[in-house]
């Protein structure tokens, strides 16, 4: 039948059995897909019904949609005419798992961070109301992105300039325990988000251990409560009609004729409502609904057992920094780490197993987690803050104003830097050393491997300001290193050469051992050196490469990055500056495998040796 | 009796009545010392009880007190030691119209920015309980910064995870009206901060058209419904009960007595608690309480009449900015502006004058802002964001997640860029350039003077994808400035010169102008050119310049600015990149007046003038 959907307008032909029909189809289809293409699965599965209804209801060649996050996008991918598409799912090339204008017209918003729909939407049905049109404007939220401060910045103003638009709440039928405190008595239809979920079970092992346990599982719970207390239609003021919204619910996410029903209610009604919709993650596939956790975004995996393809990588640089805190923390009382709502994907929980009390978990809210943590280092405390690089820009102010004007001893675990895979756009990590090398009393490093990761932790046990260290996700460790206690400032020559200097941070720095094995066969030897410390730079290793052509590479945007950054330092210095920095260079890199992006913005062993071997022509010639 | 307050201890022993004579005797102070330096009075004036209350309560030498904003603790310092060096105030070198940990050990916190108090108190309450200590840990916070997301990420954070706390909400007693739309009958207490009480009688101008006015009256109110919402007490959960916390009052803020009383319950109350004080600003000087919008900050000014200095210079940039918006938007109905709670510090109720309905104000939300005016761009509009360069660093995820990677056509106008004044560290603009020119699909310009804004702004009218426009308050016109339309990646030549060549940004234009009068004193000629296009370059100019050693000047930090980014740029293209940068080189300034801070960091005409002719010898001697 999906074959035969070539827009919205085929859906509203359906009738309801056939629609019924259609979503067992489509949830077929997203299983086999995301079992071949890895992807978002369980908040997928649970929207098909919801999605259906809304394009039944709303004809969204007019109407807007802003989907939260939006990886919850791939159904209404499906019914917007790129069913044939589909397969292509999160390749290099291919649809994007979110929502993406170029793709369509019924994409009218891109997303990819928690907590923008709301702001987004009202945006819209302001500029609708200013043009004299008519058409709804629509926010699809999950309850987790509800406890990003944003949101109710966007409910405030929505509720009390009375625009007419719809958020619809997605509230995933997850509650974690029937009974957290003095709160959740209170509170009905306690759910949380995808994201938490994953730490449920660790979460429970922490709470039978009695006395020790029970207030780590409730400040765990933090970042849920807003999110509770919009849910909560309290005797007199509900909080969405405090702020002004009409609440319609809460209602069946799965039965279609009652989601239309409802949301025709919403489309005509002249302000601005909420529609409460009780959904599950994973609903339809059995595995997934048992464990909406793995599912939630996961590799390749076999349908018939949920086997998952495995990670061919060793531990993730997160469960190593967590495994290297904890070592530190069993000596150094002031040690404790601070996550925004991803304790897993930050390896965070690993810390948590040994320290539960000293591992905080602020919700979607990484502005506050970065005041937090000034506050807790303040207070003679030792904070970690681990964040993906790419939300790490949500508390870029903070960590100006709250941290660096006070120099205050809070580490910025940066994970997920660099360029990312498949996720695309929005989740790569490229404008962090842009943001933190111009803050004063900031130092900045980069490990090129896990082994290095471990030392520089280590090393920030003992004196210091605001540090940032950035590191990406995984990988081998960096062959030739030496052993030893890291020190800023200081830089290791992993391989000799005299005809070139490659200088390299991070990842890059395996991208550079491989580009100099390149350029020896070409019969140039290239130096490698390991840049490891951005802020302070290595000046003696500086001096002493005078007159080598030297070339730097980094996975992060040139403009604000380490070879613009060093080369204006070597030029305050009178040294040669680098010949060629080797960056992206002023472009969003789309989605698609980590090797093929390389490709595409020019950062693979092959194109960096060309452009070298060119360079040094070029100056053989005496250019 | 303020000479024998050597510390808080002296006022514990004072009697309720000698309290009250001492409340009396620090207004006298505060009027004038505020008078002469200028500064925040209002603000101060108002809790002048609450701040002896407080210190005769609590033992700040072990309890912490965060100020939020901050510019509310002038009593607190003058009873903290510091009223020996009150005459100072805002001074170089003299007392911080801040809290500055430097100063005193009774300034626990630091702030400047808005709505961060709760999280910082939140964190030094974990760090005390983690410690084992006993102190309370207390967030002083107006109504109207609790309108910013992060406060509610962070009360919400404190009050699931139960921290012993005291959140002080300084409910200032300035209703705007009665009767604003259906929220304010279900609301009791209705208060507006003092940022909105500045647009007071604009918004009543409006009012009286029939029709037109309303809508925007109701619009311009929307950034305060969180505020309104945060002071209900319903009839069965209160907004602050809901999250967990002890309600309190509300108080009069004005009698010593009765707040001792609710403090000393909230001092031993074991978990989050808030504290409602009503008070009144500018509580005691006639003038400002008639005035509060322009006593919250002002200038120096007369006591006895209220006349404030008139400020030298023209119409501030924001006004001609407004202006000029204003104009266009004759024509192109699409233009629609934005502000985060600050129409008349940005210049904005200048358009609003001509087009209320146009002007949208979301409250201390810059990170809802961002996000709308994507949305409004999404939907056919253009709309400018008019921020203060310092509170722009609150939106760069929204800046580059939701409209730069987008490519809609979102105006940012930074105002108060560059080195501030007296107001200090936390409201520079000093990171601007660094957040955006590694942005791709970003325009990037800086105006030279008014003329230019003009120019650039009209050129906006145009196609054209998102665009950042920094400029500083005000300043004279540059002269020698030919006329015409502005072009992007276009400089002009100001002087012509053979022996060097001065690259100046925005207000550096005219530092420029002066330095290369001193160097012909010396018999150098320097040409000067008007770097206003930093995104693009102009490459012919920079060519045409081969041979003549070049120095960038610009108000910004060194690392991550303009200069840093022309050179890595010169170097791609083989150009002589620029032989000295001019800029803030790797630390925050103090406060005080621009022309001593500008000294502080070389960038007066004289340090620069001195430093270029050091160079010149330097490459004339063959370095």
């Amino acid at each position: 039948m999906l074959e035969r959907i070539g827009g919205p307008e085929d859906l509203k032909k359906l009738t309801p059995e056939e629609t019924k029909a259609l979503a067992a189809e489509i949830r077929q289809e997203l299983i086999r897909t995301v079992a071949r293409n890895g992807g978002h699965l369980a908040s997928n599965l649970g929207v098909v019904e919801l999605t259906l209804a809304l394009h039944r209801v709303f004809d969204f060649s007019k109407d807007k949609i802003v989907f939260d996050v939006g990886h919850q996008s791939y159904v209404h991918k499906m019914v917007t005419g790129r069913y044939k598409d589909f397969a292509t799912l999160r390749q290099h090339g291919g649809l994007s798992g979110f929502p993406k204008r170029k793709e369509s017209p019924f994409d009218c918003f891109e997303t990819g961070h928690a907590s923008t729909s709301i702001s987004a939407a009202l945006g819209m049905a302001r500029a609708r109301d200013f043009r004299g049109e008519e058409h709804q404007c629509i926010a699809l939220i999950g309850d987790g992105a509800l406890t990003g401060g944003m949101c109710y910045e966007a409910l405030n103003d929505a509720g009390n300039s009375n625009t007419r638009m719809v958020v619809i709440l997605n509230d995933n039928e997850m509650s974690i325990a029937p009974n957290v405190g003095a709160l959740s008595l209170r509170l009905t239809n306690l759910r949380v988000s995808s994201e938490w979920q994953n730490a449920k079970s660790a979460m429970h092992r922490f709470r039978q251990i009695p006395l020790v346990g029970k207030p780590i599982y409730r400040i765990a719970h933090a970042g849920k409560t807003l999110a509770k207390t919009a849910l909560v239609k309290g005797d007199s003021i509900g909080f969405f009609e405090t702020l002004g919204f009409e609440y319609f619910g809460p209602i069946d996410g799965h039965n279609i004729e009652g989601l239309e029903k409802t949301l025709r209610k919403a489309r005509n009604f002249d302000g601005p409502c909420v529609i409460h919709v009780k959904t599950k993650k994973g609903y339809g596939y059995d595995k997934a609904e048992e464990r909406p956790d793995i599912f939630h975004g996961t590799p390749p995996f076999l349908v018939e057992t949920g086997d998952r393809a495995e990670i061919p990588e060793g531990p993730s640089s997160g469960h190593i920094m967590a495994t290297t805190l904890a070592e530190m923390a069993e000596k150094d009382d002031r040690i404790v780490t601070i996550t925004a709502a991803m304790p897993l994907g930050t390896g965070l929980d690993h810390f948590a197993e040994k320290f539960p009390k000293r591992m905080l978990d602020v919700g979607i809210a990484e502005e506050h987690a970065a005041t937090m943590a000034a506050g807790l280092a303040a207070g003679g405390m030792r904070p970690y803050y681990a964040v993906y690089a790419s939300f790490f820009q949500r508390c870029y102010d903070q960590m100006i104003h709250d941290v660096a004007m006070q120099r205050l001893p809070v580490v910025f675990l940066l994970d997920r830097s660099g360029v990312g895979g498949e996720d695309g756009q929005t989740h790569h990590g490229l404008f962090d050393f842009a943001e933190v090398l111009p803050v004063p009393e900031m130092t900045v490093l980069a490990p090129c491997d896990a082994r290095e990761l471990t030392r520089m932790i280590r090393w920030t046990g003992g004196d210091h300001g605001p540090v940032v260290i950035r590191y990406a996700r995984g990988g081998s460790d960096v062959p030739g290193r030496k052993d030893g206690p890291f020190t800023p400032g200081r830089w290791e020559r992993l391989r000799a050469g005299k005809d070139a200097a490659i200088l390299a941070v991070g990842t890059m720095v395996r991208q550079g051992l491989k580009t100099a094995a390149l350029l020896a066969e070409r019969g140039i030897q290239a130096a490698v050196i390991n840049c490891s410390s951005l802020k302070p730079l290595d000046e003696n290793c500086m001096r002493s490469l005078q007159g080598i052509p030297t070339f730097t590479l980094e996975e992060h945007m040139k403009n604000g990055g380490f070879g613009e950054y060093l080369s204006r330092w070597c030029l305050d210095r009178g040294l040669e500056p680098p010949r060629t920095v080797f960056a992206v260079d002023d472009m969003f890199p789309q989605h698609g495998s980590h090797v093929l992006l390389m490709k595409d913005v020019g950062l693979d062993p092959d194109s960096i040796r060309d452009r070298i071997l060119c360079d040094l022509r070029g100056s053989r010639n005496g250019r």
